[in-house]
């Protein structure tokens, strides 16, 4: 995997470049959509690349418990068992293991937890996190990190850090020589000198790029812009900068601004499910009664499948009837917003215009409120 | 609406022929997917269309409670409303009134129904579901009938015969003038001679096209093809026919031998969302283990977007997930399974060699079993 930075904007810290891997190149900065189980929920791999998907995630925790990254392995690896044929990032397992699963006992060596699908009970190290990753074929791989959460005591969180600064160390070492990139992940929760700590030594380890952990797990939106718009600027400039798990659209502006290059959230996915769709001008919530007899589309300004085929009264009716195509539809909708809202970020860099863009997303999205 | 027979085959009743309609030509033999609430399930128009189908069929009870015919009316009709170019076929209520409503009181003005949604009260008329069949638009609409259930009594069928009848009768009455087809539905059980009766009563009152009812409704399957075996070749030559609800893949093979015209059912979209997928060489069960690591397509003879991108494995492993594209690509291949048959008996018959084909078709199902 190569990075280069291609252009920088004169007003702010945003930045494009251009990820290079085996499987193409990505332009950054870029959202990544989440396919959890080997699926974008109800989105073909074709369907992704119209939409202008260039690389997605797929998660560790849940691949390695069902097929199992060795049966996906034994059938060529994810990519070819998915159909996707673009870069894939796999995370580390951490953040699921802290979040889905039962955790039984943290210990040097790993994490004790049980199966959130059946109760089994797992050890998963840096070593076997790198290793089902290896299995999966993940372009790029991601540390395993303790993923801590909010709140958490300072003290609590510094021995984490710790930890978390070993287990990349030996995460780097299971990677040796792979040829898959590995990235390191930012720990340290609210408290600026852990965070300032954790980069300095994952740093001084050396990664192919660096993530910001630990956001959006229950902490404020202010607590969380400030820990991601004071350390994104810090993160090694000739590396790409990932913040892992973020977020709303607002929340991927200001994630840019302060120099992110990557981005993953299931918002898009999942709020489509829940029938709400983003527009420029604001989050739209299919099942209220206004759209039963609205013949427009969901945005007009928007240039998705959806919006060119369907009327919001017939999308609210696949909702209330719980069709299936409800979800797709109104995936297919959200995922074009947001990748074409990373489109347009990278436009206003290159053109050196990103704090004038970025006041008309504001005025446009405010406008309908 | 025009129909046109445009061959027999020398050895059977089996023959092809042309539905002409405002929106374009249906070869016949065909097969209608059911798109019961505006939608296939799981499938978007644009597939529908890829994958063959020229004509899908929706019901008119779903419809008439949610979004309401009305609303669909204002909305500019059901073809619009749900992007779907082709023409479009309604039933006529009937079935869905006896099957899924809980049924107050059947009486000469209609049938007294709660809807299974919410529970509230509704009478339906033949005058009614004629009138919700104008507001959607429909290309070819059915007559408001009594589907009874099996068994029946001989006594209860007959006098059920002469309502369906009457209801037929003022069914042609309030589609007068309307432009929209309009077809009959033959009743009468197990009973030869009131589906006879039947079939005689609305020949003379005289419809666009003719449909046998009340089949796969509880009767055995042989009792199933000896009514359709007998009485289809006795319906009108010069008119469409149509039996309803059925079926699996070898009972359409015995339709178009008896000289059906049209067909619709669940069977493939259902049975692909439960995981049960049809091949040439009999039905494969998905989620069987055998699937787990078959780096395979369902079927190796067939040309779906399915078979063509994804593994039996990688279609086993969405399966147990439930993830949403398990739906949608197993009933993109079953919708191709069926369409694709009925491409391929239309072609024996115009090539004057049915018999020799359905031996053929035969042999290769049961080569799995």
């Amino acid at each position: 995997m190569k990075f280069q930075v291609l252009s920088k904007d004169p007003g702010c810290s945003a930045r494009t470049g251009r990820i290079e891997t085996a499987r193409g190149w990505v332009d950054t900065p870029v959202f990544m959509p989440v396919g959890t189980t080997a699926s974008v929920k109800s989105i073909s791999p074709d369907e992704l690349e119209s939409l202008g998907a260039r690389i997605i995630l797929g998660n560790t925790y849940h691949l390695s418990l069902r097929p199992g990254d060795e049966r996906i392995a034994r059938l060529g690896g994810l990519h070819k068992f998915m159909g996707w044929r673009g870069p894939i990032l796999t995370d580390s397992g951490g953040f699921q293991v802290f979040s889905l699963a039962r955790i039984n006992k943290i210990e040097e060596e790993g994490v004790l937890f049980q199966s959130h699908i059946d109760g089994s009970r797992h050890l998963i190290t840096p070593e076997s996190a790198v290793g089902i990753q290896k299995n999966l074929g993940a372009d790029i791989m991601m540390c395993f990190d303790e993923c801590t959460p909010y709140p958490v005591s300072y003290e609590y969180a510094s021995e984490s850090v710790m930890r978390t600064v070993r287990w990349a160390a030996r995460s780097k070492d299971a990677a040796a020589g792979c040829g898959q990139a590995l990235f390191g992940i930012v720990q340290g929760s609210v408290f600026d000198e852990l965070r300032d700590l954790c980069l300095e030594k994952l740093a001084s380890i050396g990664f192919d790029g660096y993530a910001i952990g630990s956001l959006s797990v229950g902490e404020s939106k202010e607590q969380m812009l400030e820990v991601m718009n004071r350390l994104a600027p810090r993160l090694p400039d000739s590396a790409p900068r990932y913040v892992m798990g973020v977020g709303a659209p607002e929340d991927l502006v200001e994630g840019v601004r302060s120099g992110v290059d990557m981005f993953d959230c299931v918002m898009p996915t999942r709020n489509a499910r829940n029938g709400t769709l983003f527009t420029s001008r604001g989050p739209l919530h299919i099942k209220n009664t206004a759209c039963a007899e609205d013949p427009d589309p969901v945005d007009p300004d928007c240039s998705c499948y959806t919006c060119r085929r369907f009327s919001r009264a017939y999308l609210r009716h696949l909702y209330i009837c719980r069709e299936l195509l409800s979800y797709r539809l109104n995936t297919i909708h959200n995922l074009h917003y947001y990748l074409g809202l990373m489109a347009q970020m990278r436009a206003a860099i290159t053109n050196g215009g990103f704090e004038q863009w970025r006041k008309y997303f504001y005025a446009r999205l405010r406008s309908n409120q």
